[in-house]
């Protein structure tokens, strides 16, 4: 299978010239110089020292915005990522007479810029430690379960404390090689970012759920931001005073773009990925995760879709939830086909097999009991698993869940801040805020209501394994819920916040039915995360040492060993390339602005703005046409290894500048997340080309073009 | 369009390469040496005047089947085509235990081989000859409608009959450039053919009726079979005494196949196309004519799966029935989502409003009134042709259309032979039988019976302007059908064949009631028949004045015009290419036998036998591994000028070396009957490396490959 889906890139006749490289890794910028090799044969220019060292150019640009990638392209702190990423911020400043999601927006001048929201900021990635030791040394061995899992985060709260004295900074330390490694991550969190620009939502979203994981794709995933300190250059909350940021450090433009077989550099912060699962835990989500959680998105958005029903009011506060519950469930569903066109837990359990033999060659490589403990654990784990989506079924109402976390923040708050939950501290308080205030921007009382009323209905019809036993007897009856909506005040933002600063006492006594609910509902939900803490205790204990001997194997032969992504800085790299879905048919991998008058209906997601379709109409390619496909690019395909958080990653040349932005990937590959394809895997991107030209020709937006450092072709 | 739509090639970076070219026309061999440049740019080094002449190699070797397009391989008489051309030959020889439709067949030695039937016959065409004065000259202008077409029709027999003194032969008069021209056609008439070699239908149809008009491709359309003839060489009825046929010509093999980008040449028999048609023609079919057809083959096909449900030997004895009419129907829905797709209608309007200016500064190139007559005639024209299609629905039923044959058949044999009607001549009664014979393998009372009570009821429907009036009050009742198909014995193949020898009296007293019923409704039926002659009369008269003035508007441009279609020899060249389908796709231009694989379901029509799985699977791919793909090619793409009738063309090399067989075309390209639009129009071809690879590592067909003369590979 895999040399047959490898073939038609044969086929056409490009075997000699382009064929993309498979270029699976998403490697931590530090791995980069043992694989100078690999590199090289790509084609990349940059020596590997330099991509491993943040404090230097191009690393040094590449920015996070918390759930996206960006990168900073002028020295006055302006930030390009994508479209989506910026979604929320466009939607929050948009009003029926100005929309800027229907219309774009262009800050012309400074000032005009607008206010991003609570919770669009950017991270600037300044400091990794590898803090193994220090999170794991002299734990006793005997030490497991919920202990462990507490020791370890106990610790690593102290080396976060330790790291954030300064408050500029945010610092994380997660886990790599599934808690075989530790690092400390510092980032210098800018609180104030704004929009700069974005065009038209039927040019930065053109194609919509439609096209979204699907090639050939022609969308303009792009938009920009700037970031705002201090007028001490220090991160500041939002305030007219602020100024934008010096970036000590940019991406330079190219505007000549790539063609196929030119290699490309990738660097952002991919989310999350499962590449060393065992083929039990591929198996478990195949078969019974993937499938529940399909069914359970597909539920919930037939009954958003009918609660939103000819209220257009309503349905645009739900279309960020919606969209997001679609792209999940696409995902899901992508896996779920992935995983029946290719048995990839067969592979896995070739691959399996392979290492089991070489362990019993090399005992000395992990601890006897280590595969039997594991099968054990992953069994324990599985069943939790079940439970803990009954109950994230049962508790779908989003009132409910903002009083659970507001009682919780409050019992947590009696607590030193050291001893604290983790996500309860006070370098969270911010964020539980921002998420606390946000709800308003998507929330309808209503449809919340019709949502928990539907969810409950389904939890009851739940299998039995997947029934969250302790919880099951709180849950209000399905004909009590409209009384608990017509009595929370909890749906008022102001009364919402107004709870972040009471006490456990004033929870207790309150007559709120979701506070009451919260309460009530409050030991039980505990006792369900404590055993998730005592079975990630056992599993981070048995885990790392098979980890280790997973490396151990891989290094005995000779390949380096990238840890699964875990929403740190990454890097990547591959070519351009397309790819066959189908013996005979090859995808991409380019697509120019003439396909995009060839999707153009007129009707949402393909209804291509007047101006767009004039500028293509009239061939007023400028600068921009690529000499090859003699018109403009739009998209385009490469073999780069990425994954969800990769969204608006720079795409860079050999030489490390902008040639596109990262947007999404095909949906061949949806399963690359859990085994990397090479043949059939291409990420999606924005071609730069486009985006300039967009910018030129579509929105004059030529006061972003003269900041930017554009080289354009000789 | 047209742009977009040629861009992704480019896309691929093929470019430079080998971008198919666009080669519209199904050339007259004698118009070849008009073509020179043509010839040379797209790389054919065989000389133009050498393929103008059908007494030398390789037009020699090319020869129809009656429907299919075929060519000799050996100095033996054996013949090479498409598997569905030899589809009824293989069904025909087929039992339960000997299913060699299902099993393939192979004649390990001459005496093994299978008779083909009384349909399948051998033409070589052998003398064309340019007829137009002695059809036309001397007709006096006052001379039109139905008085022309019988004179022209009387004439044209009178050239018939002078060429098949010789009773070895074939010979007809068609008209060309919608009878600006006649060509008297002579061709040997081989008439015992036999089944020497044919795969299992999961290989000759792997894909059946899904893959149909589709790419990817994964079907090997081939057999072979063998001309006998009498021992004084020369055709004879199907004897055991007749021996192989000596072919004087025959095509070299090439085995080394074609890559990306090489010119073919493809020589055979299209049977029609209406590249010429006025845009209010294109407009009535669109709009009138297919929509009508395709709504009556779905509904008749309808009735045909129901009558057959359960009861697998009548469904089996009209699978080749309802191949047929899918094949119609995908090709006339291919047609109209064609239309949709493109406004050819409007690019047509374009041509028109050009050429009416041209003809208005070059008045003499037609007669003043010939637009405005032949608008007239045109409107004429689809009045009747939507009461035909009335009429031909009204009888569907297969024994009423054998009675009214038979009926016919019996009052024209009162006539002199040059007196009657084309089709019920002395020449034409050996067809007639066989037609009247074979309707025995697919033919089922009831079935019949429900097809004709069905059409009668959707008839009682039809618009008034479809209703065939003068025929309607002779209709029989609903309620009465089923009696006549109790009374007749026309079901009877002897019964049927007897009454091809009896008197219009023995016809008029009979009682069997679809004798009676084509008795009674005949006087109509004839005076439709007129209505059709006068209407093609006056069109036979004015066309050909406009096709003229088109012809000359064209030479003023320096562009040499071919004749539409009509089941005359002609050639077409072209590039091996991919197409694409949509901006960022591409589609072939070559599938591999590794997609055999990725199709296969092991249920039909994804059923690949096991021996050829077995041989894909163990990668014995001999000498016909291509050295780009990397694996044996299966079927390929050109954008050479085919249409139905070309199914088993033989598609060559630049020197005239067998490559391949045409037998299907793109479901995009459907169109290019009407219109042929460069960019998307792709036919494609079963590779000759496939067919020796199957007939070698999967059937063993040995004797085969030896009588043919291979080139392989230095």
């Amino acid at each position: 299978m895999f040399k047959t889906l490898a073939l038609p890139v044969a086929l056409l006749g490009l075997a000699a010239s382009g064929a993309a490289h498979a270029d699976e890794g998403q490697w931590q910028p530090h791995q980069l110089p043992q694989l100078k090799a690999e590199l090289k044969r790509v084609g990349i220019t940059i020596p590997a020292e330099k991509l491993s060292d943040l404090s230097k150019h191009p690393m040094s640009a590449i920015v996070s915005t918390g759930g996206c990638s960006a990168s900073f392209v002028s020295p006055e702190g302006l930030v390009v990522t994508n479209h989506h990423c910026a979604y929320s911020a466009i939607q929050r400043n948009s009003t029926a007479e100005k929309n800027y999601i229907v219309n774009g927006f262009l800050a012309k001048t400074r000032a005009e810029e607008l206010p991003g929201g609570p919770t669009l900021q950017i991270y600037v990635t300044d400091k990794v430690e590898n803090v193994t030791d220090r999170v794991l040394k002299g734990l006793p061995s005997s030490m497991t379960g919920r202990a462990f899992n507490e020791a370890v985060a106990g610790r690593i709260k102290q080396l976060v404390a330790e790291c954030e004295t300064d408050k500029s900074y945010r610092c994380s330390v997660p886990a790599f090689h599934r808690g075989l490694e530790y690092y400390r991550i510092r980032q210098m969190r800018v609180r104030d970012v704004r929009l700069v620009y974005a065009p038209a939502d039927m040019i930065g979203n053109y194609g919509g759920d439609i096209d979204n994981f699907e090639w050939p794709r022609h969308t303009g995933d792009f938009a920009f931001l700037r970031a705002y300190v201090g007028k001490d250059g220090r991160p500041a909350d939002p305030s007219p005073d602020n100024v934008p940021y010096k970036s000590k450090d940019f991406l330079v433009v190219s505007a000549e773009g790539l063609k196929q077989g030119d290699p490309i550099l990738l660097a952002g912060y991919p989310g999350r990925t499962s590449r060393y699962k065992l083929p039990s835990e591929i198996r478990f989500a195949r078969d019974v995760n993937f499938p529940a959680r399909a069914a359970e998105i597909t539920a919930d958005l037939g009954v958003i879709a009918q609660a939103t029903n000819g209220n257009e009011a309503n349905a645009v506060r739900y279309a960020d939830v919606v969209k997001s519950a679609n792209n999940v469930l696409k995902k899901t569903q992508g896996l779920m086909d992935g995983f029946a066109r290719k048995d990839i837990a067969s592979i896995k359990d070739v691959q399996d097999a392979e290492f089991r033999a070489w362990l019993a060659k090399n005992q000395s490589a992990a601890p006897t009991a280590m595969l039997s403990d594991l099968d054990k654990l992953i069994a324990a784990d599985m069943a939790l698993t079940n439970e803990e989506l009954g109950y994230s079924i049962a508790t779908t109402s989003a009132l409910l869940k903002s009083a659970q976390t507001l009682y919780r923040l409050s019992l947590e708050r009696q607590k030193p801040d050291a001893e604290r939950e983790t996500g309860y501290q006070e370098r969270d308080i911010s964020f539980i805020k921002a998420r606390l205030q946000r709800l308003e921007q998507s929330f309808v009382g209503s449809v919340d209501e019709a949502r928990f009323v539907a969810a409950l209905q389904r939890y009851a019809k739940l299998p039995p394994a997947m029934r969250a036993k302790g919880i099951e007897p709180m849950l209000p009856a399905v004909a009590s819920v409209p009384a608990l909506y017509q009595q929370t005040k909890l749906g008022d933002t102001a009364t919402r916040l107004a709870w972040m600063d009471k006490s456990p006492a004033a929870f207790e006594q309150s007559t709120d039915p979701f506070i009451q609910l919260a309460v009530k509902m409050y030991g039980e939900a505990l006792a369900l995360e404590n055993r998730r803490k005592d079975i990630d205790g056992n599993l981070d204990r048995t885990i790392p040492q098979y980890m280790g001997a997973v490396i151990a194997w891989k290094k005995s032969q000779g390949k380096p060993v990238y840890p699964d992504a875990n929403s740190t800085l990454r890097v990547t790299f591959g070519t351009v390339g397309p790819y066959s879905p189908r013996d005979g048919i090859s995808k991409g991998p380019f697509t120019t602005v003439e396909g995009i008058l060839e999707k153009h209906t007129g009707k949402d997601p393909f209804d291509a703005p007047a101006k767009l379709r004039e500028a293509i109409q009239a061939k007023r390619y400028g600068a921009f046409k690529d000499p090859v496909l003699g018109t403009v690019p739009v998209d385009f395909l490469s073999s780069a290894d990425t994954t969800g958080g990769n969204s608006g990653s720079a795409v860079m040349n050999k030489n490390g500048e902008l040639v596109g932005l990262n947007f999404d990937s095909t949906y061949e590959s949806v399963t690359k997340d859990w085994y990397f394809d090479s043949a059939i895997t291409r990420a999606i991107h924005v071609d730069i080309r486009y985006m300039l030209w967009v910018m030129k020709e579509v929105d004059r937006a030529d006061n972003v073009l003269a900041e930017m450092k554009i080289k354009y072709k000789k």
